[in-house]
């Protein structure tokens, strides 16, 4: 890894001063954010607030992954020049058809002398943004992947804007485990800020990566009672065999209102925040009648619907703030990444999950 | 108006105690919410924490009668037979089709003992909670509706659980205008918790009913700058024909992020709470760019997509509290009205948009 020499002066500067969230990047249509442009300007010389990232691989999402295999009829060849054109085409990797990109890792290479992200060359790093808005050329047309798998070795590079999210690669942790902790990380550290102590904290899906961190987030921040909820006696098994994560385990199908709050009470309900962490459509309502008036709900779910969630409360009567789980909360990757140091029935349950 | 002696003994009684939900009205499914139910029991005789109405008019749902309307050629017969059907059959008025309701106004004619709404018999009212999960029974086959519109005058009785919410219609103002601030009265109220005093707020729709509400509880709330966003000049001129309600004035299309962003820069922005009031889809990208890192954005508006949102914040690394607009905050109705009273400029724009 070599430093680079300070970037010169640049065709992306020459268009005016950069912008945080990178619409000087923006090629066409002007004047949309990078998320919604069909091309972005991918040039290696960075504005004096971005970094540029030496990328070793692409994680590609998984419906993106799936559309061009099934395109493509699962041919590497085909599957491959697919993605090098959208590539070379977008200056990002966001596939047309599903929208989607994924994420990358790689190593810092250059940091602009005014970039706020703290980051040093030569560091490892993954980034939290989507690759939707992210920069990207590649140069080895990517001879090494095998198209078989959402797993892209590639060499190339990335810029970051100032608003990126980039996460360093801690050396004490394998890199799958890391990746899986930083992909909910938003999670733990948003129940983090929501739970205060004494609370009662509801955790609906606490046998799963951001579910089990939620835990062990709600109790750091002094929650009396962390009760979780699994759909099966396989999942309250897995809660059993770690012990500490949570204080009572209730086993109910989330869909089911009156059932989820009648097992929750049971087992000291209602709660004061409850924790959405399954991606099943339907958990509104069983959510909401879960949590005590005045209570919180976050919903982490991408299965949740906002209305069913908005309707829902009133039609309850319930006087319950409900929250839109944002994935970003400064300094998510790392909290997340303490809170798995810390706890061994996380690091357990995730090792369980993740496969090196 | 009578006021009924004390109820007698009821099948719903006889089936267990009352759930303040109105578990115990529920025929079919047995174990599900009421609003999820196929049948309700609307048994006239009332358990100790139940209201019952002497119902004068059902406001049907738009969705809800247009389907009707539309599968019937408009025949008001047809239309008169299939409402009476689906009341006598679910003992609600759910369209099985759309699955939405409405609302009712009526008279309250029996409060159990046990009840904690705080009605008073004879007390003129409008529920707050849908029909869609209201015990209903109909006693004059709509004989006085001619189907033409959603306005239904009927006779017959409602069940108002213990967590049900009505609001009593006020004698000094028309009933269309005080269902009208009904309709949108959570807006304002969750507004009013949000601000503290000396926060710049920013409303999205500000010349519409929930906006123009929800500003004027920002100001009363304290606070120290209200901006007001408009799509058209003929909005902008409402709210300068109506003094006082924002400071600053924006026209701009709320689907723009950075076109919005960048006008309440030049007003004043960003703004520390963002009240989203227009249902129109795709303004979650634009609400979440124009407020502050830090601060908090109220998505009020069906339109909103829950992915969107939680996408777009991480997407532009935006440490902003999102919050889904929950229709109930205890007492909303009575503090909207209040407003509507002391804010001539939400009475004066109320009154273009209600035609009594």
């Amino acid at each position: 890894m070599t430093t680079s020499p300070p970037a010169p002066r640049t065709s992306a500067q020459a268009r005016g001063p950069a912008s945080p969230l990178g619409l000087h990047r923006v090629l066409d249509p002007p004047g949309v954010l990078p998320q919604a442009a069909w091309r972005l300007d991918p040039s290696p010389a960075i504005a004096p607030d971005e970094v540029r990232v030496r990328v070793d691989r692409l994680n590609l999402d998984a419906a993106s992954y799936r559309q061009l295999r099934e395109t493509y009829a699962g041919d590497p060849d085909k599957i491959r020049a697919a993605v090098l054109q959208i590539i070379a085409t977008r200056g990002k990797m966001q596939n047309p058809v599903t929208g989607s990109g994924g994420m990358l890792t790689g190593t810092v290479e250059e940091v602009g002398p005014q970039s706020p992200l703290g980051l040093e060359p030569g560091q490892r790093i993954a980034t939290l943004v989507s690759l939707t808005l992210t920069p990207l050329l590649i140069t080895d047309s990517l001879y090494r992947w095998d198209g078989q798998s959402e797993q892209v070795p590639c060499d190339g590079h990335a810029i970051l804007f100032a608003r990126s999210i980039a996460a360093v690669l801690p050396d004490d942790l394998p890199v799958p485990l890391s990746l899986a902790v930083m992909d909910v990380c938003g999670a733990p550290a948003l129940t983090r800020r929501v739970v205060t102590p004494g609370v009662t904290a509801l955790i609906i899906g606490a046998a799963g990566k951001s579910g089990s961190l939620s835990a062990a987030a709600a109790r750091q921040a002094g929650a009396a009672k962390v009760i979780g909820v699994v759909p099966t006696e396989t999942e309250a098994a897995l809660l059993r065999d770690n012990k500490g994560l949570v204080d009572e385990i209730v086993i109910a199908d989330a869909r089911d209102p009156v059932g989820l709050a009648a097992r929750t009470q049971t087992a000291g309900g209602p709660a004061d925040v409850t924790v959405v962490c399954v991606d099943v459509a339907g958990c509104e309502g069983g959510a909401i009648l879960s949590t005590a008036q005045g209570g919180t709900v976050i919903f982490f779910s991408m299965a949740t619907s906002f209305s069913a969630a908005a309707l829902g409360a009133e039609g309850l009567a319930a006087d319950v703030t409900m929250l839109v789980g944002n994935g970003y909360v400064p300094g998510h990757a790392e909290f997340a990444l303490d809170l798995l140091r810390a706890t061994p029935p996380v690091r357990s349950l995730f090792e369980k999950r993740v496969h090196p």
